[in-house]
């Protein structure tokens, strides 16, 4: 269990450690933050040149502040940080924010040394801290900082209910929060935790969940240290019906790593966090802009039931455009139910037909309650489960109007105003927002945040109802198939025969060591044969151009046979060659992938998708954290682009769901079995027949890690 | 030609009929907003209950008012309105508004017929009209406004280089244009056009590229009268170095309506409208907020010359954040030249490595002129088209210093501030962009903005260089294969045989109308053969499974015959069976879809993409309207997600691209040879072979229109 933040983010008294009154320097904006946002305990400057500062007595070293501080920040340079924070832990000091940069974000051996020190220091003493390389954080519940921001502006120093965490400063700081509290919105909480030596955001997420204050955190995350830590996060998040939405840093560097696999060289580090995000119903945003506004709605805890929108308004082009934009972002417009339709032509007869979105142009007859009369009506409706007024250039009663049918309703109401206010400049979509109204400016990121609700919301409903999460595979292990103790390719038969250890169906095959073994076998396996050859050291067969496919008789075997051995030399001359593999040409069908790469944040990663020549072509691939059970594999295909394929699409038949589903299953669990030892499997193609017809793995590849190289997380 | 606007919206004297000093009434709004903007010709109210008002004379009816206005507004009851306009035009006033409602968008025979009649009177006399049902106009460089929007707001009335045009009012007029002044645009002129009955949206347009002021025009269009218009009026643009972005709205409707090929039901109005506002070189924006954005940096002269990017900034998060969002708008991060990592070198010796994007923390020393400094040396560097200069909180020296620096420089600076000012409240973005800056707030406007902007330069160059357009497809059509006079679905072999009229290969095949025939067929052909149903009634053979492939032998072709009639008959009772087609089995290879669809306001549009069982899975095509050269079919085959495949990917070689290219263009050229009588050509699949192996059309449709009934566009 994390030791609690409290008196981290809440210090009965507070030392500083590289105090001054200069206030270009950091250690003076510090101290000046810390007044400005109004701290009511003792503030302990600690400088030995210095006799007293902001009229207040200074301390020449930390041992001689008159009592033990909860939080002392320290802004030295590394080294000489270091000996304060030793002589912090030594006086029982329990947590400290360490400002100073070169430590391990300088990517030189002496910055990793020092951050080691530092990382050994807390162990050591128990003391928590934050950093180093960090701009420090504000608590604006209790009126507490210890940052060097430029972005703690404004009079507005109200706490709200947004907590904001991240490891750098500006973007977390300026881009998140002070964007947020322009936006109308107030902070709980603020961090920018720099280098996560020891207390790591995660710890910060989970202090601010806990706190009554918050009810969202927004995370800008450069780094997530440990997915299981951030199931559990995203857990209690959901029992206690809070949100957190999440920028992940660093797309782009995805996929850039080496791979053995397909699977491999598919799976980036962002294509895990992605998936793993989803599985724990984190919302995934795109940049800080995107969190403000996905905020605006999300920290109110009425959300839609589901997809089905309505909008009215009296700007019909605008009520064009949310049809379009709406769709995009995956909700619906049902028709209104009959009653709805009844109760608005009874409440103005001159009404047409009542369509949904609804025109109000007609009924509009110059009253400010116009919107929220038609809107109280909609709101009524089964059918609808989130009612967005648009409003355009509008008079200060019809949006007060608005805004208070928004704050009332039971289902989210959530108001899109484009414009202004005609007759009080005073006011504006800000102060909307301040009074919790979920008001949004455009409609993409109105209708985003809406989508983000609904699925949240149906996200939480499955958790309850115990659907999700890595429930019992029923796939039962085999007696111990031993792995090769050393780390490598497995062959193609080796690969396969584990598999089928698990119960997933593959080719007749049969390893031949000269070419008459092969002939044999090709006349025992009968029909069409392949040829493959059979290397730990060649993993790509068909690059090699090792493979010979549609052999009919015997001669074609024979000159098959040494075409491959030949092959496999010129593209590898050292390989490891343990014969040629004579196998049955699998009954056409759909291919697919299925695979598993271990990431080293999240462990193993199982991977479904279209397959063959499309691999990379289509990069159609649905990602889980393993294991998952029939319900998550069956989820997953249904994700894919290509479903309707296997689903059976235009007179042609459903092909066998039940079979992939098995094998996905039985490969998460094959993953589970052996731990630590596997690094990938590679399962192209996957050739899936008719329903039930089955399906038959045509070709796998497993890597397998150094046994003892322990556990992956 | 169209008649110039100029006195439309500049005109020497003005008349209101319907005019009112009641500000809550149209009238009164419309005359309030002409004062409000100061126009200084002299202004008629008409309005036979009044002697004066507004201190002005009025006048019982427009035959009393002492001179011809050059623009006349209406606001009467409909059908009033239409006798005031025929007395207008009998008068000689060269044009007139209409703003009333109740005409052909209140979808009633009495609304449409009062329509009818409004065009009638513009045709007879030459009146020009805009309108009914619209909100009017303002022009901001000569200071006149016809219009009752609220949306005329703030005592910022100075004309602009931005030109807005859009059908609905308040789409175009709070979300386009009062958001674009609230963000520090200016606008030239402003419109908000109605139905459109006689001069249309485009009319407008083509009248504010012409004028001086305008650089840019954003449009919100929910209907496109005349594609070939729009291409004109895009070349104009081109011509004079200006740009239009539009959003064009009902993109969900898109794909509803019915069609006998898959083509059809794959190319809905909004594919073809996106194909063409890309093939001539109009922006598309996916709503206002995102014509606002694009205004930004489009409105400026200096294009970037490709997608490379550069930043630079103090904050570390603000620039690991700016690489994923520029890579996710398709814009590169080149490494920086050698000459420009010396210079930075001698600048600030202290910096370490000098990558791109620039951290400039370390050299950061508190001057505000680090960025600017560093700015310029980025500037120098071949390697970089666009600069983006990060700023967070910053002092107002820095800001200026930046802005400065955006406005001076030959390549596009485009400042992305995502923060405030410390030390000048006043000193905001919106001032920024008033004077000129491309600023922006958030990262992914910014850098779609840039995107947007490279593109546009890339397709003018492309213009220029005489490369696009609809050159000679170099396909001669064949002497004259006679299409039947009605209308209908041609057999597969009808519709083949057109197709081999213009040089693209089909599969060999013979009509059998027996059994014997069909043996006797298939024998000729030799190995393997398909047989299908040949009848005009069944254009879906698949899910009629009116079709037998892979028969190898006499018994199997003689119970194929019967199979394949039943199974017609089966499906539709009254199909006219002109008997069975009898078909080599082709080669295998990958599949294609290639097609023509006819779209009522752009005439023929070709389509290519992924076929067989993917084409509605995947729904990977490319579209152009026809007809294509050689070029723009290569162009589209890039386009597709699965062009790996047909270039070789992963050991496998390349298909017969030269082959589908030739397809595409000979069937451009079809459509074009057969004007008004194509109504839907469908080739699925066209099967593509190993390249110099050719494609085969395995399977077609061509659905033919009625003889006369005229021409598309």
């Amino acid at each position: 269990m994390p030791a609690s933040l409290e008196r981290f983010f809440n210090p009965r008294s507070v030392a500083f450690i590289g105090a001054t009154d200069d206030l270009s320097k950091f250690g003076g904006k510090c101290l000046a933050s810390l007044f400005k946002v109004g701290y009511a305990g003792p503030v302990y400057p600690v400088n030995p040149r210095r006799s007293s500062l902001f009229d207040r007595t200074c301390y020449p070293t930390i041992a001689a502040v008159p009592q033990v501080p909860d939080h002392v920040g320290i802004a030295l340079p590394a080294a000489v940080a270091l000996d304060a924070l030793e002589e912090c832990a030594r006086l029982g000091v329990p947590f400290a924010t360490v400002f100073t940069a070169g430590f391990a974000e300088s990517a030189t051996d002496a910055g990793r040394a020092l951050q080691r020190r530092l990382t050994d220091i807390c162990k050591r003493t128990g003391i928590r801290v934050m950093g180093p390389n960090c701009n420090g954080m504000i608590n604006y519940v209790d009126r507490f900082a210890l940052t060097s921001t430029a972005a703690l502006t404004g009079e507005r120093m109200s706490a709200g209910d947004v907590g904001v965490v991240s490891q750098s400063g500006g973007a977390g700081q300026v881009n998140v929060m002070w964007r947020a509290r322009q936006a109308g919105m107030h902070i709980s909480y603020q961090v920018s935790s720099g280098n996560d030596a020891d207390l790591d955001l995660l710890d910060y997420v989970d202090f601010m969940l806990e706190a009554e204050s918050t009810r969202i955190v927004l995370a800008v995350a450069e780094r997530i240290a440990d997915g299981r830590r951030l199931e559990a996060v995203a857990r209690k998040a959901a029992e206690l019906d809070k949100v957190i939405a999440m920028v992940k840093v660093g797309r782009s560097e995805a996929g850039a790593r080496a791979a053995a696999s397909h699977t491999g060289s598919l799976t980036g580090a962002d294509e895990v966090a992605d998936a793993a995000l989803r599985q724990y119903g984190i919302i995934r945003a795109r940049d800080p802009a995107d969190l403000v506004e996905l905020a605006r709605l999300l920290r109110r805890r009425n959300r839609p039931r589901g997809r089905r929108m309505a909008a009215a308004s009296i700007s019909g082009g605008n009520l064009v455009m949310a049809v379009d934009l709406a769709a995009d972002a995956g909700l619906e417009w049902p028709e209104y139910a009959e009653p709805t339709q009844s109760a608005i032509h009874r409440w103005m007869p001159s009404f047409g037909s009542v369509a949904n979105p609804t025109d109000l142009t007609a009924a509009a007859i110059g009253t400010d309650e116009t919107l929220t009369s038609a809107g109280r009506i909609i709101l009524d409706d089964p059918n609808v489960d989130t009612l967005v007024p648009i409003l355009t250039m509008a008079k200060a009663n019809e949006i007060d109007a608005v805004a208070d049918l928004a704050l009332a309703a039971e289902k989210p109401v959530v108001v899109l105003w484009t414009g202004g206010c005609v007759d009080d400049p005073a006011l504006t979509i800000e102060r909307l927002v301040e009074r919790g109204v979920p008001a949004y400016r455009d409609a993409v990121p109105c209708f985003r945040a809406i989508a983000a609700a609904a699925w949240l919301a149906a996200h939480r409903q499955q958790l309850r109802g115990g659907a999700a999460g890595a429930a019992d595979t029923g796939v039962v292990p085999p007696a111990g198939v031993e792995l090769p103790a050393q780390a490598g390719n497995l062959t193609e038969r080796a690969s396969k025969q584990l598999l089928a250890g698990f119960g997933i169906p593959i080719t007749r095959e049969t390893l031949a060591r000269t070419v008459d073994e092969a002939v044999v076998a090709a006349r025992a396996i009968g029909g069409e044969v392949a040829l493959k050859i059979e290397s730990p050291d060649i993993a790509h067969k068909t690059e090699a151009q090792a493979i010979r496919l549609h052999l009919r008789d015997e001669d074609a075997v024979r000159s098959a046979f040494s075409a491959v051995i030949e092959a496999a030399r010129a593209y590898r001359p050292d390989a490891r060659i343990e014969g040629v593999l004579v196998q049955e040409m699998a009954r056409p069908g759909f291919e697919l992938l299925v695979g598993v790469t271990i990431d080293p944040v999240f462990g193993p990663v199982i991977t479904v998708g279209a397959g063959g020549i499309f691999v990379e072509t289509l990069r159609d691939l649905a990602r889980r954290i393993a294991p998952v059970d029939a319900a998550t594999a069956e989820e997953m295909l249904r994700e894919l682009r290509i479903y309707p394929v296997l689903a059976g699409t235009r007179g042609r038949g459903a092909l066998d769901i039940a079979a992939v589903v098995h094998c996905i299953v039985a490969v998460s669990r094959l993953a589970g079995q052996y731990g630590d030892r596997i690094a990938e499997i590679d399962i192209n193609p996957l050739v899936v027949h008719a329903a039930g017809e089955g399906a038959t793995v045509v070709d796998a590849l497993v890597v397998t890690r150094e046994s003892g190289s322990g556990p992956v997380r």
